[in-house]
């Protein structure tokens, strides 16, 4: 799973019907100290994340298993609010 | 799924046979702000996209999932169209 | 999927016998205007594409459904090849 | 797989239910000769790795196999403390 | 798949117990003209590979296709040794 922050919210109108009702988000994955890295994806929402909070995110196939099994063609889900994050030193 | 913007539509006539029929447009990355970056891919556009807009893809073998179940051998499909990006600040 | 040109072409006795007789080619991305970009990989062409030709690959496991079901371990097979690309501008 | 190092632990206490109970680990990819690459990731640790350790990391839908099949959402997972590494040299 | 280059080698005594008994050697991608590049994955060897050897991996859920069906964790396996690679030029 990655490391990411919700830095913003995307709304489509036209979409995938099974992607109806998902809360769509924009992650950006963070390094341990909090600093933005890399390239931010689209997440559906699985566990009332919020903008600007500290969040983990499943990728690919395996995103699927986050929400009910409906078919829906997602590849990031975010399944878990980050209270702490303890590093090495 | 990614932030994309539609750049480019791709024909081949000579293709897997599961894929005639399929409209393959070209996508690239964006951020947040709508700019470019990263490398584009070819999706299959299940939603009507057209060249400029901005759009969500999925990758990867859930990808398939967005077209009708033909075993077509598809990696990335565009399954909405953004509306609105609301970013964190 | 992605924008490719093919490179090159691997030979290999030893190998998965479910590889056996399949024709495995160097595909590199390419961008739009036709530049190579990124990094080969090794594909199995499943359109009779030649050397030099722009192509179309999916990569992943959705790979394996362009090829006869022989549950051959293969994550990237060329599946069109391209007549025309055209971009936004 | 992965080579990898252990530099860090995370917690969250909301999170998919069926990731209560598992040990989520921060793992860096490292090179051969242990220094540090790349971009940290979260992984379910398997294998009882300790903060510090060099660790061998499945990424993918693979990952979930490394668990009890309870159909968590998991893309990566440790499945091996490294004890040597020979290179070429 | 990836052209690659078998730089090394794991042992790794604490592992999932399904990855007893498999080799696993640390393998870097190479381009056409031999030379390394991208970064080291470790995979499962089902050939033969030998230290030093240019082989062809398969990366992902596919991989573990490669190995006799025991529900292993894999996402990377060696599928090929290959004797000639041929460029377009």
């Amino acid at each position: 799973m990655q490391l990411g922050q919700v830095i913003g919210r995307v709304t489509a109108t036209r979409k995938d019907e099974r992607l109806v009702g998902t809360k769509l988000l924009v992650a950006q994955p963070i390094r341990l100290d909090g600093s933005l890295t890399g390239e931010p994806v689209i997440a559906v929402d699985t566990v009332g994340a919020g903008i600007g909070e500290r969040v983990i995110y499943v990728m690919g196939s395996m995103a699927a298993r986050a929400l009910p099994e409906t078919g829906a063609p997602v590849d990031a889900a975010i399944v878990g609010i980050i209270d702490t994050l303890d590093s090495l030193n």
